[in-house]
């Protein structure tokens, strides 16, 4: 089944010319994912319900009698951004579901496979829109004003997708079917290459941000206006570049200036405003935080915090639990000689996408898999937002579990992960939600 | 007339949030207008062409059987620009044509008004694509491929408009029709407003070119990716921002990054490519091409030359004909007490464009008119493309006529020239029209 869905959407979103693929929330390509949920819902005999942010659930049981397990993640994407990045965590749940049911598992309490909306922000700048309306920690106001690249606020989009953007908000009866969350993803780093693993569990979210740097000068004409008369916003935009790398650098956290919006942005028109998006992460909260401030202060730059996500840790006992019920599935799964053990008999390991398997010029020992010994999976920390730490955040417990990416790469068309390790994270996310019904 | 003409087409493309106006070649603004210039023409009986390369002509008389003089500009704007950068010229245009017909004057030879394609290269990236096209210094094959921020490309904009992408390139026959070309538009500097005279001649226009610099790298996960691990051409951007500024007060010449395009342009990604368009001018070619040498050379980015229009020097003997012509008729309407001379009988002259008289901080005495002395209006250069460079680079005997601009911004809403020195710059420009049937 894994092969089946996987192929079923491969191609929605994909630029042909780049193998990138662009997802915006409520983009078409959006609505037609969405709608593959539903079916695949459909299909299962599962409940949908979308709640007032657009979030999608599918229920096998009846969660307002008693909170019931969930997974999934999501499935828009950065732009032109790689296939697995939340849709393998939406396509592995199904799939989960699929080899529990194979074995005539029957679950004790109500299992829900959920979707969340707006996960990476491409579109309106706010990473993880779905699941921070829903805990109440993003101004459903807010939210409403946020404008895309053309100048439609969200409450536009959404009207345009016949939803209601009065609606938008905190949903605690939503948030209360939720007893429990454990998201499964593609490792963006390579901590499961060198661990020689196939599958990990998430110890730690570290904190990050996003926030906008508006640099304001004077629009004016390229030709004409003499350098001495100039208020170019693009020199103090590129001196704070320049500065974030070094501070970063100094303070052991990681930023990057990915998205820029020039006005007006005409080849000969000196800008008038230049914003510019500093996304920042690291392990310690407050190296983050002072790196902020150093460059909101050195830059001269108007800064506005568009999000903020405390670090996350994972509840430590439930992550232990669940890294010894995948290590046990992951080496029963290797051990029956078949890394297909996701529920597609039959399906031989074809690569899940198209396009050349991608090689990391930085580790050229590459993403060779050698046996996990055995034993819990191992466990690690990840600089990468998910609603999975949006919904710990909210007191929800959660858990996360990944799948070695060769490259280590992601957000790019080379993100990348094997057949045989995403059939073998179906079989440890299915351990997992059988762990998590017993309790 | 020229008043009327004015609020007819002030609105149009026009952002009501910021002022500015968003007039795309072949966008529906642009379409809208071309339909206004029709109307125009109609309305005075002139025989109306468009060229195989979008340029509009409107002609009184036969140029086929005689060259004719020809005046006009542009009506697209670059994005968030002026009222006045291109229509002064068009709306001065018919206004001056306004003004000898109400004074019985019979051109011994065709008279035409011209309307270029295109002029700012605010959509494909190329200015003047259509009076390049014309003079055949543009490639029909590179034009019909440039692409705007859309992917698409002009030759799929220009079928989308009904015209055929195939007729594109050198018009020799229309070009041959072309005797002599005058073009007035608003000065987009304060040369006039330190002379004091409300109209001016160009003398030359510097060389100028426009090259995209592609900087590559590679896509990553901004959360994940370790500094050192990190190629993200976001740096070598930056630098060069800071050294094409230092360079330029070097070498004496203007440089402007005004216009980028960075992909994936996610916040929460590391991008792989950022592409920027380097826009550099001066009064020395050798100095401009040193200084493109330079950032190619130090920023490593891949460097393509989109334009590049050598210096012009305008014929001087015609140019100090028209400053002579020019001189006489704002002399003689400044002393008749009326500085709206331009045929407009019964209108006051009320500020064309909306918005507050814009100030200009480096220059406290602002635009506070003298009365210019008699004799010649003054004769300056510019940094400042226009479609009569590329006219008299092709062997066009071409001139320009400019109109004060109080606060010298261009390409920015606050552009502005008063409506009093708008009516003068009629009178000069019928002056000169006149001068020119005489030959």
């Amino acid at each position: 089944m894994f092969d089946e869905m996987w192929g079923a959407i491969e191609h929605l979103g994909r630029d042909g010319r780049t193998g990138g693929y662009l997802r915006d929330a409520w983009s078409p390509a959006d609505l037609e994912l969405r709608e593959w949920f539903r079916q695949e819902a459909a299909r299962r005999g599962l409940d949908l319900h979308e709640d007032r942010n657009g979030n999608l659930w599918a229920w096998r049981g009846d969660p307002s009698r008693r909170p019931g397990v969930v997974t999934g993640s999501h499935l828009d994407s950065v732009r032109q951004g790689g296939a697995f990045d939340g849709p393998l965590g939406v396509v592995s749940a199904f799939a989960a579901l699929d080899l529990l049911d194979a074995r005539g598992f029957r679950p004790g309490r109500p299992l829900g496979i959920a979707c969340f909306t707006d996960e990476e922000g491409a579109r309106f700048g706010v990473p993880c829109t779905g699941s921070r309306l829903l805990t109440g920690v993003l101004d459903p106001d807010r939210a409403r004003g946020l404008t895309d690249d053309d100048g439609s606020s969200l409450a536009d989009v959404l009207r345009r997708a016949g939803r209601d953007p009065g609606a938008l908000g905190r949903d605690d009866e939503t948030l209360g079917h939720v007893g429990v969350f454990v998201e499964l993803h593609v490792e963006q780093g390579r901590g499961l290459v060198h661990a020689g693993a196939p599958v990990g569990v998430a110890s730690a979210i570290w904190p990050h941000g996003r926030w906008r740097f508006d640099f304001r000068g004077r629009a004016d004409h390229a030709g004409t206006t003499r350098l001495e008369d100039r208020d170019d916003p693009m020199l103090p935009f590129a001196r704070t570049v320049l500065r974030a790398r070094e501070a970063a650098r100094r303070r052991g956290v990681v930023a990057t200036f990915g998205r820029l919006r020039v006005s007006p942005g005409s080849a000969n028109a000196i800008p008038g405003l230049v914003s510019a998006w500093l996304d920042a992460r690291g392990g310690d909260t407050g190296a983050v935080r002072a790196l902020v401030a150093e460059l909101a202060e050195s830059s001269g730059a108007e800064v506005t915090e568009e999000s903020w996500t405390p670090a996350v840790d994972f509840d430590a006992a439930l992550r232990d639990r669940l890294a010894s019920a995948a290590g046990t599935a992951v080496a029963a799964a290797l051990s029956s000689g078949s890394s297909g053990s996701s529920g597609s008999s039959g399906s031989s390991a074809r690569r899940p996408a198209a396009g050349p398997p991608a090689e990391d010029p930085r580790h050229p020992e590459g993403g060779s898999a050698r046996d996990p010994a055995p034993g819990p999976v191992p466990v690690l920390p990840t600089g990468a937002g998910h609603d999975a730490g949006i919904l710990a955040a909210a007191g929800v417990p959660s858990a996360m579990v990944f799948v070695r990416n060769p490259t280590g790469i992601s957000h790019s068309p080379e993100e990348h992960a094997e057949a045989s390790d995403c059939h073998l994270g179906v079989a440890a996310l299915a351990a997992t939600l059988e762990e998590l019904c017993r309790s």
